[in-house]
């Protein structure tokens, strides 16, 4: 088969489309031929060498996909050659074939494209575990969502308006605000120009955040602290503005706060297993019932992923980026 | 009736026993003949000025008691005049009587004496709150407990015993290490001749801690995160060691790790309620079968509430320090 391989850590152009050997189905697992992949972040830190796959997952970039079942590993049941799916993986959706654990696996869902549904793993996933499994998201509450245009952000903005919570985003453009609000968002804070912390007290009569989805670590920690509410959960899943910030202990314990910390690539089978059947269960009936969509900026071909990575680099698009199989 | 005034913030000699207005139980109150009050490090920092009462509460210090119910305000249900009771208190504890909010209330355990089980209600409520209701500590974890001789100390190393985890503890003397050991802690670390970090990884193969409780704040913050196990939870309910300090987030992530901080005081009624409610019904059946006990270094009369301040202010005590109505 054909893969994007990185043969020296780089710029974009490290990604090399090239002819590789076929992975093959271990016990429990499934061989799946792919339709689509998307990028995420992780995979542009993994292209420039600084995230290496961790142990026994594929070389090759690529953390979710969708496509058609291939072929099953010994031990594996419920699953059948030809099914249509998506997967979350540990590495290697940037490829015509890949191998995945059945329990990562969940059906493309209904009425939404093969090519499309690879949109959804990685963002379904993050934002379940962490808004809903980590950091108990109730109906009534208000949600902040950073980087709301953002594929993580626009599924986050969806499903909290689904259990019936109140969505905050801040994005750096007019036009990404305007698409967020589409999606259901209620407060639209652009971080270049206003003060999230001002504005989400000022929209929630002084009272802040119940939980906030972070990525930006470092940067926010201080400003995250101050926007949440008594009883507040910061959700920290990326550290685009760093690694290490300083904390005001006081400020968190005067409000009972929480912070926790994740990241889906590291778990281990079992987890991700879980997190996977309750997406299946919670937000899959969402999508068929045509509540929660995915959000796709654009599709490009696998074999020029240097473009994709280009666009993220670039931060101007909307959703998800696809890598589709030609 | 008589209480401990605070005329002038200060030393210990600013604590004045003096006759002041007795309370009045309002709607879903209890009055309550104390028995004994115990001192908690907050007293110390009321006495000194800075940390004034919350709205409502009693200008006196004292935030837990023992006694007996003296009588009952509108709308109390489940409780009689002569009911020999403890209590969890916003304030008002160094006195012959308080008011008390109906849920805060918790009958005297059996087998404990009246006086002695004025040393339960912080500490049981402190530690089931945060180490089992937030922290979620489950049986073969590892809890660490900073301090592990204090009032807290004690609790948490029996409670987490009690439910089948593992005990550290950290503390500054042998003569308090050998009082944790006795308690049931496993793992003894003299924090001025150790490292705690190396000594827990070093106690359970490298993985570290799965809860920590802290009474340090900033001064062990990064310590604590990197003591913490994969999943580790690390519970702030004291800033002895300062109140900002520097997060390294991506350690907290590479774990998925979480950090709360709360503190009881503060919490609304029905709060304190559920957290009153749990620890009668997991706590005090451990008490009453003699799993679990109350701490105590030493009982002095409450019009020498200056006596017992300074027994905390010199930190040789081991447990809590009580203060007997004479």
């Amino acid at each position: 088969m054909y893969a994007i391989t990185i043969p020296e850590p780089g710029g974009p152009d490290a990604l090399v489309w090239d002819e590789v050997v076929d992975p093959v189905p271990g016990e429990g697992e499934v061989l799946v031929e792919v339709a689509a992949s998307a990028v995420n972040r992780a995979d542009l830190l993994q292209r420039q060498g600084f995230y290496d796959p961790p142990p026994g997952a594929s070389p090759y970039p690529g953390l979710e996909c969708s496509g058609r079942i291939a072929e099953l590993g010994t031990g594996v049941s419920g699953w059948s050659v030809g099914d249509e799916v998506c997967a979350l993986l540990s590495g290697g959706g940037y490829a015509e074939k890949v191998a995945v654990p059945a329990g990562q696996l969940l059906p493309a869902p209904q009425g939404v494209d093969l090519t499309r549904a690879a949109a959804l793993p990685e963002v379904t996933c993050t934002v379940w575990s962490n808004v809903f499994m980590i950091a108990h998201l109730r109906p009534g509450e208000t949600l902040l969502v950073h980087g709301g245009s953002s594929g993580i952000g626009t599924m986050a903005i969806q499903l909290a308006k689904a259990v019936g919570a109140r969505v905050a985003v801040t994005a750096g453009t007019k036009e990404k605000l305007d698409q967020c609000a589409e999606l259901g968002a209620d407060i639209l804070i652009n971080y270049r120009e206003q003060d999230f912390v001002e504005e989400i007290r000022g929209a929630t009569n002084g009272a802040g955040a119940d939980v906030i989805l972070d990525n930006m670590g470092a940067k926010y920690l201080d400003r995250n602290v101050r926007a949440l509410a008594v009883n507040g959960r910061l959700a920290i899943i990326g550290m685009q503005g760093g690694i290490k910030g300083e904390l005001n202990i006081g400020a968190l314990l005067g409000k009972r706060a929480a912070i926790s910390a994740t990241s889906l690539r590291a778990r281990p089978l079992d987890e991700k297993t879980a997190i996977v059947a309750a997406v299946r269960e919670h937000v899959w009936p969402l999508i068929a019932a045509g509540h929660v969509r995915p959000v796709v900026d654009r599709e490009l071909p696998m074999n020029d992923a240097a473009a994709a990575h280009r666009v993220l680099e670039a931060s101007g698009h909307i959703g998800k980026v696809l890598l589709v199989v030609s």
